[in-house]
């Protein structure tokens, strides 16, 4: 089920996650969400996305903390990022980004879980920045992060992973010869 | 209607922008919706997110066409971006951003429409920046545009402009000190 959830809000935002897709996509009976997910929609959809939002962390510490200069790296992840959205169909953006555009005044509670989820990619990815000023490795974490989120939903409107590379080479090149 | 739309849509993505929120919004007969938009959701969100395009290309255009080092240009662009969305409650974003993350596999025609809009945006940019290859100029012009729109996810995320003034940064230190 919350990988139902998680493939319908990369495709369509939070309006793709009703519970009606989910039961649908996932073939599971209608009960067994209410039985495992009491807090309905809300819970579910938090669930969804943290487990995605880990997922994510996981490819950004591996890909940046390499070996290499940050320049190398940088482009090394936007180009896997860029192959990996034109291979799955040039049409699955980032759930949690997806979710973050639709959030209503009274979804508080969500936009406290994206930001959770955002915060975590940027506390991984800053320890492997190269500079001595916290603030300009936290403001440079922020920066790819931002990047990243433009680069799917340019990458969605072209059909095109194109973005990705452009995103990747605008870090590099912010980022200096490190 | 169309206003009605377009703020909908900045707030909740496709889904805001539903007939029956547009015409409690607007205030409109909903016969009156059917009237001036035959085509339905498809043509009045089309042209409310046109319209959207057309004031953030101008916005784009006035920023950019300055004469001022680029640097200074970018970093102007995003301050009053940030200043902007925290003066409207920091929770509005992108229409076109926020539409394009929603899009199901049947929405190619608004797809089209978003990508239209992008591409119209970094044709606008494109001509203002200040490399000889055009390439590079249309590339740069890409970045801003993917930096623009994910920084509006990571404002919303955060409800702070402060991912506008890192995006800012990024864009000024990538474009170097022309």
């Amino acid at each position: 089920m919350l990988a139902a959830a998680e493939s319908l809000m990369r495709e369509q935002g939070l309006a793709g996650a009703g519970i009606h897709h989910i039961v649908k996509l996932s073939r599971a009976p209608i009960g067994s969400v209410y039985h495992h997910f009491p807090g309905g929609k809300t819970q579910y959809v938090s669930e969804a996305l943290r487990m995605n939002g880990e997922k994510a962390r996981a490819l950004l510490v591996a890909a940046l903390s390499a070996k290499k200069p940050l320049a190398q790296r940088l482009r090394a992840f936007f180009r896997v990022a860029a192959k990996s959205f034109e291979e799955q169909g040039a049409c699955k953006g980032c759930a949690i980004g997806a979710v973050t555009l639709d959030l209503g005044r009274r979804d508080d509670a969500l936009r406290e879980v994206c930001n959770e989820i955002f915060a975590s990619w940027i506390d991984a990815i800053e320890p492997h920045l190269p500079w001595r000023s916290a603030k300009r490795r936290r403001d440079f974490a922020l920066a790819i992060v931002t990047a990243l989120e433009g680069a799917f939903v340019l990458a969605r409107a072209q059909k095109s992973g194109a973005p990705f590379i452009a995103a990747g080479e605008m870090l590099a090149a912010a980022g200096g010869q490190r």
